[in-house]
């Protein structure tokens, strides 16, 4: 559908803090928990900090180059599916008309009724393939820009959340005191976290802080006791 | 649209085929990189088995719950926005016919073609919320159980393909020696569930392998490097 270049730039924007957000509370809850899992079994800062900064470093990566590559792949499969949709509607137009009723037929819209529209859509052949796309096949056109920006953003944000609950052990002497540090300012980032999270992914925002806040308290807490198990 | 029962039971069964190769090949990932970067760093093995289970749980708790979390929250958003389009139709269908018309016009189908098919719609009037659900806000209605069982799958198999990586430090004696049987184990693992995972993602599956062995392969290395620069 045409957008205008405005709203397509202030759309972009908005992805970005949201892709920033999305990233930083996912980011904050692995390193959270590896941390103060480890605290359950050493007392030596320098192993949950170089444990946590290599989870950081794999974290980050896999989100954001698997995210990439993720992207381009779909992105060809994209143009390769609207490839054959630019050859159906050229080379077999009646198999194609067929294609369409039945796009309408689902929807309880008998033959005669669709005509019309099918008619109109025959005339137009790069609507008529834009509307198989998205009505026949459910796809949308990617932007290939976009997977880059927000590998990137995604992956930077999961860095600079991670050193949220990180720092403390940094800091601090012993992981004992690192570790009360470390739950209280990382409960409070999840939650404020959650909570803007919650705008950008339609969940109530208080219910997406408490969201945010269980999954790290009980990620957290289990790792915590497996920890302390095996040491 | 109508499915016959066979079908939906197909669908089922692989895509729960399809939750488990993704949970695994991304379980593989982490854990693996967080083991070869602290055996760069330490070369007791308990540690490193101990971090390396920590990061199990959290991760399988992350992506389990927070997908479940997520799927609700999904459901929730699409029944709202269901009843939204039901208030719609009974209330102000001449609103409604507006915005129908408006889907098509953005394909270059004019108000006079689309008419027919727009009538035809407000006759059925569960038809015409379902298809504005699909066609004007691209949603598709969420199964709830699918939700379930996707969380579960998925944790489990980022447990079992996390067991790989880890499963020479279990066994070996020293960092050094767990960490080539390591490397060699789980880039084959990684290779393999990367082809297979490229047949339900729609990437060939030789190029779905190659970047899966990369992803995991560049993600080890950085955390190897930084995890021994700081020790």
């Amino acid at each position: 559908m045409p957008q205008t270049p405005h709203i397509e730039r202030h759309f972009t924007g908005s992805a970005t803090v949201r892709d920033l957000v999305i990233g930083r509370a996912d980011g904050l809850t692995v390193p959270f928990a590896l941390a103060a899992g480890l605290s359950g079994a050493v007392d030596t800062t320098r192993i949950i900090v170089t444990a946590g900064l290599a989870e950081i470093a794999a974290g980050a990566i896999a989100m954001g180059l698997g995210g990439y590559l993720a992207a381009q792949s779909e992105a060809e499969h994209y143009h390769a599916e609207r490839q054959r949709e630019v050859t159906e509607v050229t080379e077999k137009p009646e198999a194609e008309v067929t294609e369409t009723a039945e796009v309408f037929r689902s929807y309880g819209v008998t033959e005669e009724e669709s005509r019309p529209i099918v008619d109109a859509l025959r005339t137009r052949p790069e609507a008529w393939v834009d509307f198989m796309m998205r009505f026949e096949l459910g796809l949308e056109q990617p932007d290939p820009r976009r997977a880059v920006v927000s590998a990137l953003t995604i992956a930077g944000a999961y860095i600079a959340g991670g050193c949220i609950p990180l720092g403390p052990y940094m800091l601090l002497a012993t992981a004992s005191a690192a570790l009360s540090v470390s739950v209280v300012i990382t409960l409070i980032a999840l939650g404020a976290f959650g909570y803007v999270k919650g705008h950008f992914t339609g969940t109530p925002p208080w219910r997406s802080a408490m969201q945010t806040v269980l999954i790290g308290g009980v990620a957290a807490g289990v790792a915590f006791v497996i920890a302390r198990a095996i040491a």
